[in-house]
């Protein structure tokens, strides 16, 4: 296959992923008698099925494959290609009964994620990012906004929760030079989507897995934006974990200058 | 007229301004550019659009009522009657581009709300309160869940930047004793309906205005939950905006206490 026509077929394949997904969570929003994990994260019902729905058919259809799941770990495979599978992100949203949370779909190819979906099933809205092709929300394409000054940008972020001292003070410090009166809170992939779609201006998070930003990439630099760890490197399957999205890339340095100003 | 045949005359004039209000504000959504208040808290074309949708219905049919509004102010009537109305609740998020704001409506008779509708009219939910009536959500009624256990709690609240210091070491204290790990931040009035629709245990917020909470007491208190200030004392129309809504009544007390370890 040519590469365009590979990257069709991994499209193709992962809106197939995002549909099995959809149908396994629909039937549990709202209504979950939440579980637990051992580590006390939020996990339902839906989170389990979707992930094994996906699977499924990975298997089948790309054996070769790699495939990281949130729920279920590591299958390796043996082509240099991963999958990688958070069938709700944004659990705690989930269980709070929000229709914010996503199925985050991303293909990883030698530790860059060339293609992402983010999949909202309740209110039927799906962004599809790919390396060198424009974002599209329901087939429209997406565009990220300008931001010609941090104290206009509106942030967000899920919670300070998510982060310990440290990292809230780096965060407090770049939130201060945004337009924190606008500042918004939750949310988790939500925003990553409505950055894509022009509607904020920075994401700024910590203790991110793989599963839960490497779709994320190419919607949000497909629409026009970029995406960087809190010194503005790029992301790789190796990052610690902490993550910004920018709408205007012009505005990284500021970004990272005000978030070292937090210590 | 009866009071049953008032309440639903109330009811039925309340789902006319919701339905203007929703017109008003559609064409409006990811589309605005926002503009500023004096006091930047944010603001569009939408909320000032929806108020006067919602005004003119008001003036028209109960001239002698007094019109409470987020945008425009008090417009003094004859009656005892007060129609208390937030067009956007959540204009951040709004902003930010999520279907979790709400237009809020409320008839408060000698200052108590008898009658309250959290409308959302992008995803088409609407929750309807009136005293003595079960809350409904799209004409189905709906039921807070119960808590035996503050540790098993879901707590939401908009954002911590809501809260000034003080308030946001009482607001920790409670926190740390429910299931922080599934705590949920930003969703403005959207946590109010999620807890009447058995979602949510625990909303607690501060720094609300009369128009932010009238709407949410009836919704949740027909559902089964209560409100109280941050003291337990029954909402009013001069408390101190620090608003606590519950889906079990019973943790009323280990809530305020938990509230007021937190100094």
């Amino acid at each position: 296959m040519t590469s365009t026509a590979q990257l069709d077929a991994d499209i193709a394949l992962a809106l197939r992923l995002a549909d099995a997904a959809g149908e396994a969570i629909r039937p549990h929003f709202r209504t979950v008698t939440a579980e637990r994990k051992g580590d006390s994260t939020p996990v339902t019902l839906a989170d389990t099925a979707a992930e094994e729905a996906m699977r499924a058919i990975l298997r089948a259809e790309v054996p070769a494959d790699t495939i990281i799941g949130e729920e279920f770990g590591s299958t390796a495979g043996t082509s240099r290609r991963s999958w990688v599978l958070d069938p709700i992100d944004g659990t705690a949203g989930f269980l709070a009964g929000r229709p914010l949370f996503g199925t985050l779909i991303a293909l990883v190819v030698e530790g860059f994620p060339v293609l992402g979906v983010i999949d909202q099933p309740i209110l039927g809205e799906r962004w599809i990012g790919a390396i060198g092709r424009p974002t599209t929300l329901n087939g429209q394409p997406v565009r990220t906004r300008p931001c010609r000054e941090l104290a206009n940008a509106t942030i967000a972020t899920t919670g300070p929760h998510y982060f310990d001292d440290h990292e809230g003070a780096h965060f407090m410090a770049l939130a201060a030079k945004t337009d924190h009166k606008r500042m918004v809170m939750g949310g988790d992939c939500y925003n990553y989507a409505m950055l894509a779609t022009g509607q904020l201006d920075i994401v700024c998070e910590a203790n991110l897995k793989l599963h839960d930003w490497a779709a994320l990439v190419p919607v949000v630099e497909g629409a026009g934006g970029t995406m960087a760890d809190w010194n503005g490197e790029p992301l790789h399957a190796g990052s610690d974990g902490h993550v910004l999205a920018l709408g205007d890339p012009a505005r990284l340095d500021d970004v990272v200058e005000a978030l070292a100003c937090g210590h």
